[in-house]
């Protein structure tokens, strides 16, 4: 089912923006696991939540973000998120965000390992995860 | 050794500012969780950590905040937090938040409660925090 | 047409998690927030972005919050903002926060002051305001 | 002045920890900022406030993080910030972040632009920022 694309849409919060009148660079990287936490759960096959339960947690462990313009206060924001290689180890998501508009704001990259949380090692994706996205 | 003070300094980071160019105003609840923390770490008998790594969390069940003149982006706070109550199965702090030149920036207080964190059950203060604030 | 009422619903973000794993108490601010964003939007007059971009804006100067029960991460949550007095040189907002199961977790206000963002200074409410929420 | 480098310490507040018990992924970016502003400060000739202040403003248009080790609530971390290219019209800060006992954290970049805040469209570098960082 590679490659694999969900688009989210959200409104940038008040709390979002900072003194320059525009979102805090950081907060993409929230926008991000918000399109991430969707993803997973668009895939009716597993979500998020339900892997933390299952022992597994997905630490991140490497991001890149470009920006291009500045999105502000109430504005609607698209977020595409897209995984186009097999989970392994780690597994890479990659975003893009537009205004409503389709102006191109921000577009980046974050890599999540795979981690039994009881044992606090790396482990192999759940067999689910790898069917779906392969 | 009630009623009991301390006093801590911080600046304002750009993160923690909003569009209107000032601290975003529910910032002020993290300068009061800073200014806890460092206020039982100044007792020099526990601290937020330690109990925490003993079983008891502290929840947070009730806040109020009054907002009386903003804060800027590198502005330097001083935040002044006071017990003036034995804590029972809550514990209350007030606090005071000041600009270096003394303008009043916001007061106000929150309420914990000792929660066993494996029980999931309120429970008492340990017995060095009662005999501490007593 | 008061009272007046609004209910939107959100689920929690990972970011606005604490180690405690339930949702950081400073963020259900956030979440007052875009209710009364919402709220003010679904009136169908006006917006708080409109208002600001008229020059008035709108800074909180209380809030007041009581905690119940802990939410976590991926939570459906319904937050319900409600008017009751008609709006003067101050405005004020309750809230209810509870889970898909009606599971009450928090309960707030906050009192917002209208501001001549040019002159710094109080002012009365806009008229369509008034005359909506009257 | 170049290779510039300037450290700061900082303990990780609990609002900036997650549900996985460590700090948030995109804090890392707020504490390179504040490293960032204590940096510019230590130069004794300008702060970043000061920059504002005089119209030009400094938006983040690219940044990189990769993740070693989680820092826990109340862990002391050392910020290094360092710059080894002079400014141009962006100008690019590096980072890495370390516990008390060295256990590598973090580490990423940032790049900045200048920009005319009035005029709203990238200038080049202040000459006194110009000057110190050559």
């Amino acid at each position: 089912m590679l490659p694999f694309e969900h688009t989210i849409e959200l409104r940038v919060r008040y709390a979002e923006t900072d003194a320059m009148g525009v979102v805090w660079h950081a907060n993409y990287l929230t926008y991000f696991e918000v399109a991430r936490t969707e993803a997973l759960r668009a895939t009716g096959k597993f979500s998020y939540r339900a892997l933390e339960d299952s022992g597994i947690i997905m630490p991140v462990v490497e991001v890149g973000l470009t920006y291009f313009s500045p999105a502000r206060y109430d504005d609607e924001l698209r977020v595409t998120v897209r995984v186009t290689e097999p989970p392994r180890a780690r597994m890479r998501f990659t975003y893009e965000v537009v205004k409503r508009d389709g102006t191109r704001v921000a577009e980046g990259f974050t890599v999540l390992a795979f981690v039994d949380a009881k044992a606090q090692r790396p482990c192999k994706p759940p067999k689910d995860v790898q069917a779906y996205f392969s």
